[in-house]
């Protein structure tokens, strides 16, 4: 059988767009993703799942009503589920992500920053 | 609050010992465990859950009946649920792993391997 890796370099080189996350694996009910932001994404939370950030490339600043936590290259950070948070890029910032299938990256909210779809790559 | 991120490079540098993998944080039921690994490691399998391997540093290959896949840093792959594999690292290799909370390192293999306890880091 042919077992295919994943490159997480050459996965992100295959789009540029903000804020519109691309999966890129599955395991077990949770996708991988990587998703490339910059600027400011809404404010929101996700009441049934933590979420994984994972740092690529670049920083993050990830925003709670209460405090913030800045992410750099190597890190990451678990945002507990139902914690709003509001993630904060000044410059491009690469993340690898895990949800549950299924995840809304705006959580409840619908925003023009709400991706429709989840796109395979 | 204080929200805390993980290095992963900091956690990598408390500990030297190989195959045994420490758990560095918790998401939804799943631990996300950070291992270094070098020479070969027992054929094994999951039965009940997927496994994810990215490669922070060096090369793995993952061994299985019927083909093999090399890993290097910025790679991840996905052992499907059941299927048997046996991790390879000629020169040592870090390794994030996630896997359900419980998760023995070698599967119903009881092995010298095997890791008795998960330790938080």
């Amino acid at each position: 059988m042919v077992y295919t890796k994943i490159n997480l370099k050459d996965k992100l080189g295959i789009f540029s767009d903000y804020w519109v996350p691309r999966i890129v694996s599955k395991f077990n009910d949770y996708h991988i993703k990587l998703v490339k932001v910059k600027s400011e994404f809404v404010l929101h939370n996700h009441p049934e799942t933590d979420e994984l950030f994972l740092i690529l490339e670049g920083s993050l600043e990830i925003l709670f009503r209460d405090g913030k936590v800045k992410l750099n290259e190597g890190e990451m950070f678990v945002v507990p589920k139902g914690v709003e948070h509001k993630p904060v890029a000044k410059m491009e910032c690469h993340i690898l992500l895990i949800e549950p299938v299924g995840t809304i990256n705006t959580g409840k909210i619908v925003d023009t920053l709400t991706a429709k779809d989840n796109i395979w790559i």
